[in-house]
C-alpha cells in the first residue's frame, strides 16, 4: 500500500468567486466612519494596520517580558497579568480574568539520554514529553526496539518486555500541508507510552514531530490510560533519532539510559483573560477573537501561540484605533492551557452560558504567525453564503479561500458547540513544525509583516461578523 | 493626495476555476510512464519531489562552494564552472556555455560614511551602489539635504549646489505586495545620482530598499546619464537613514563625509550555462527554465537568485529522475548578469535565433525562494485557455492563480519578444526585501520546503508546456 494515499483525508473545497484578485492593490484613503462595504472595510484596515507592525510589538513584549508560560508555572501567572495590563493600556472594556484550574506538570532538571552500544556511549538530545512521569533517580536502562507506528508497537508482544520502545515514524515530507503530516505522526507522541506499556516495555522514546533536520528535540502532550502502567516518555531530536536508528541496525543490543525527574503536581489556579469593545446594538451577541496564552516551556512560544495572542489583541485594538463601534460585541479571549488540558476553553464557554451571552462567532489563530492563506470554518453548505461575499476583500491579505466544514481550533470548539460560527486562521505551514514545541520557537523566527497580515485578516473578518445582518441561529 | 492610491497599478485578475482545492491532498503512487493528466503529473512530481529537498542541496553547494558572484568577478567565473559541472553530474544533454561580455564593476575597499554635526561624528552603515564611481582618496564632504523622491530633488534648484542629496523616501509599508512598494521607491536608487548632479550636488545617499528595520545597507544598480556629471552614489541602512534624518532636523548644517574607491573596469568575458532534456518529437521547440547565476557581492545571493538557479536545475533534473521524455526540449538556462546589464539574457536570445530554435515558452524564478503563490504570465485573453486547465493541479503546491498580461522576469523578456509564452514564479513576498542585495541574503534565510515547492511548481508547468498540443505561434 502506498503510505501517502490516505482516503480518509477530506478533500476540501475553497469557496472562492470565479475571479479574485492577487498582488498589487491600489488602496484608497480610509473612511472616517465605519464602512459597510467589505472592500472598504479591508482597505481601511490595510491602510491603518500596515503603518505599524502592532502585532509584532505585542509579541516582542510577551516573549521578552514573560517568555515561556507553561500552564501552572510562574511564567503563566506573569502572562495573565501581562494580558490584563495590556488590554487596560489599549483601552479595552470589561477586562476580566475568567478563572480555571489547570493541569500542572513540571519538567524538573535537564533530561539525560545516553545510547550505549558495546563500549560506545553517546549522549542524545532529549526532552520529556508533557505529562510524563519521571524515572527513578538513577534512571531506566534497557535495550531498545525501533518501531514506526503505534500499530507496529502493539504487535511486538513478549519481545518488548523490559525494553524501551523507540517510535521513529517520521512526519511524511511529501505532504504539502505540514499539519496533515503532523496529524498522521503525532499519535506516537500522544499514545506511545501507553502502547509501549501494554506490551510490557518500561519506557517510550519518540522521534520529534518536525520536518527540519537538526538536533533540537520537540516536546508536546502525552497521555496515560487507566489500567495501563505509567512509563516515562521522551522525545529525541531528528539527528538523535537517526543516530539511534543507525546504531540499532549495527547492534540490535543497543541500550538506552534515560534520566528525568519531571512530575505532575496538583492542579493550579489560573485564568483566561478577556476584554472587549462592547456592541452598540447587540452587546449580548459576541464575536470572540482569540489564541492561547500558555506555551510549552522550552522556547518563547513565539509562533505557538504568542502569535495568536498578539494577532488577536492587535485585530481588535485596530478596530478601536479606527474609532469604529461594532453592532455586536467583539471580545478578545486569551485562553489558558490549550497545550495541556484545555481547561481555559471549557471555563470560557461556561462563563458565556452562565452570563446568558450568545456566542455568535469565534475566530482563533493557533497555527503560527506566518503569511495568511485562508480560514478554516465550521460553516457548511448554505451557511457559507454569509462569508462568500467577503472573500474578495480578504484576498488582499493573502487569504485565498475558505476550508469548509472542518475543525477550526481547539479553544473555540466548545463555542462552536454552543452555536458560534467558527473560523481558524490558516497561515502558510511550511516552517511551523521547524519550531513547534521546541527551544527554537523564538521571536526571531517571526516576520513582522507576515504576522500583521494575519492580524488584519482576523480584524476584517471580526468586523464583518460583528456587523453582519444574520441573526443568531443557536 | 493619498500617497497610497496609485491608479496606474494594474488590477490583476486570477484566472482560477470557481472551485479549487487547498490544504490536504491525498496523493497516489506515481505512474511508471509519463502521465498526461495535469493532476497525475503534479501528483507524481509531488510524490518524488518532496522526498528529498533537492533544490536546497543545490543551493547549499552554490552558496557554500561559490558564494557571492558579481558579474566579472572570480566568483562569477567559479559559478559558471559550477553550473557546467553540476549539469554534467546530473546527466543533462547538450551542456554548453553561451558566451557574453559583461559590465565589470568592483566595490574596492569597505566604504566609509561619517555624519558630522557640530562636534559629533557618527559612522553610518553604508555601501556603494553598483556602477557608482568612487570618491577622491580623501572622500567628499558636504552639507546634506534630505528629500523623499526624485521629483523633490529636481525642484531643489541652486540650494543643492555643492551639497550631498539624501534620498529618504521609504518603501510604502502599506503595500501588501512588497514588489509594488519596491517598484515605487527604487527610482531613487537608480536615478538619484543623476537627479542630484542635475541640480549641482556632488553625491547621492539613498535609504536602503527594504522594509526591515535594521542596520544592514542594501546595494543594487544605479545608472549615469550622458551629459550629466557622474557623482558617487551609496546606500545607507534604515537605522542610518533614521539617524541622519533626525540629525538634519536638529541641525540643518549636518555634513556627510563619504569615502569609497569602487570603479568600473573594462567589460569582462563571461557566459550563460545551458543544458537540456532534448525533446523527443519537437526538439527544436524549447521550454526554457531559468534564473540568474550572478549575484550582488555583499551576501551569498541565496534568495537573489541562487534560489532561482537551484529551482531551475531541480525542476528539470526531477523530470529526468522520473524518466519522462518530453515532446519538446526542456532547457535549463543559468543567465549571466541580470543584476548589472542583462547581457546574458541578450546573448541567449541571440543564440536561440542563430540556431534556428523556436522559443516556445520560458519560466523564470527571480523573486526569492519563498513558498509559491502564483505565476505571472505574458499570456492574455484567449491564450490563457492553455493554462487554465492546469491551475487546479498546481494548487497543491500553493499556486493559487495566474497574474495575466504582465512582466514575468528580466531574463526571459527577450524570449517573450521572440514569441515565447512567459511565466514568472510568484512566491510569498513579505520577507524578500529583508535580505535583497544585502549581506543578509544567506542560505539560513531559505526554508528547504518552501524552495522545493517552487521548484515543483516550475517542474509541473515546464512538463505541461513541453507536452502541450498548442503549436508554436511565433
Amino acid at each position: 500500500m502506498n503510505p501517502l494515499s490516505n482516503p480518509s483525508l477530506k478533500r476540501i473545497t475553497l469557496a472562492v468567486s470565479a475571479t479574485i484578485t492577487l498582488g498589487s492593490f491600489a488602496i484608497a484613503s480610509p473612511l472616517q466612519n465605519a464602512p459597510t462595504d467589505p472592500d472598504a472595510v479591508a482597505n481601511a484596515i490595510q491602510y491603518k494596520g500596515m503603518q505599524k507592525m502592532g502585532a509584532f510589538d505585542l509579541l516582542s513584549e510577551l516573549t521578552g517580558k514573560v517568555g515561556p508560560r507553561l500552564a501552572g508555572s510562574p511564567g503563566a501567572d506573569k502572562a495573565v497579568e501581562w494580558g490584563v495590563n495590556t488590554l487596560k493600556k489599549l483601552g479595552f472594556q470589561n477586562i476580566q480574568k475568567v478563572p480555571c484550574m489547570v493541569n500542572h506538570w513540571v519538567r524538573g532538571d535537564k533530561e539525560q539520554l545516553t545510547m550505549i552500544s558495546g563500549n560506545s556511549q553517546v549522549a542524545l538530545s532529549v526532552c520529556a514529553l508533557g505529562n510524563s512521569i519521571g524515572t527513578p533517580a538513577n534512571g531506566i536502562k534497557a535495550e531498545v526496539i525501533e518501531v514506526h507506528s503505534i500499530a507496529e508497537a502493539e504487535k511486538l508482544g513478549a519481545t518488548a518486555k523490559g525494553k524501551i520502545i523507540f517510535f521513529n515514524g517520521p512526519m511524511d515530507p511529501a505532504q504539502v500541508n505540514t499539519f496533515a503530516a503532523y496529524g498522521r505522526a503525532v499519535a506516537q507522541r500522544g499514545g506511545g507510552a501507553v502502547a509501549a506499556a501494554k506490551v510490557g516495555a518500561i519506557g517510550a522514546i519518540v522521534r520529534s514531530m518536525t520536518l527540519r533536520h537538526d538536533d533540537v528535540p520537540h516536546t508536546g502532550a502525552m497521555r496515560y490510560s487507566d489500567g495501563v502502567p505509567k512509563v516515562p516518555a521522551a522525545a529525541i531530536s531528528i539527528v538523535a533519532a537517526e543516530k539511534l536508528s543507525a546504531a540499532i541496525k549495527q547492534n540490535p543490543k543497543t541500550q538506552l539510559h534515560l534520566k528525568m525527574n519531571c512530575k505532575t503536581l496538583p492542579p493550579a489556579p489560573s485564568a483566561n483573560v478577556i476584554g472587549e469593545i462592547t456592541g452598540s446594538i447587540l452587546p449580548n451577541e459576541v464575536v470572540v477573537v482569540g489564541g492561547h496564552l500558555d506555551s510549552w516551556d522550552l522556547g518563547e512560544g513565539a509562533h505557538d501561540d504568542g502569535a495568536g495572542i498578539a494577532q488577536s489583541i492587535e485585530a481588535v485594538s485596530l478596530i478601536k484605533r479606527l474609532g469604529w463601534k461594532p453592532k455586536r460585541t467583539i471580545r478578545v479571549v486569551l485562553f489558558m492551557n490549550e497545550e495541556n488540558g484545555g481547561e481555559g476553553s471549557q471555563a470560557y464557554a461556561k462563563f458565556a452560558v452562565t452570563n446568558g451571552q450568545k456566542p455568535y462567532a469565534a475566530i482563533e489563530s493557533d497555527s503560527g504567525g506566518f503569511a495568511p492563506r485562508g480560514f478554516a470554518t465550521s460553516l457548511k453548505g448554505d451557511d457559507l453564503k454569509l462569508i462568500e461575499p467577503w472573500l474578495s476583500a480578504l484576498a488582499r491579505f493573502g487569504i485565498m479561500g475558505i476550508e469548509s466544514g472542518r475543525g477550526t481550533g481547539a479553544d473555540i470548539a466548545a463555542l462552536e458547540r454552543l452555536g458560534a460560527k467558527g473560523f481558524g486562521l490558516i497561515p502558510e505551514s511550511q516552517r511551523y513544525f521547524d519550531y513547534h514545541h521546541s527551544a527554537s520557537d523564538t521571536i526571531d523566527k517571526v516576520n513582522p509583516r507576515e504576522l500583521q497580515l494575519g492580524a488584519l485578516s482576523m480584524s476584517t473578518l471580526a468586523w464583518l461578523l460583528a456587523e453582519s445582518d444574520t441573526s443568531v441561529s443557536n
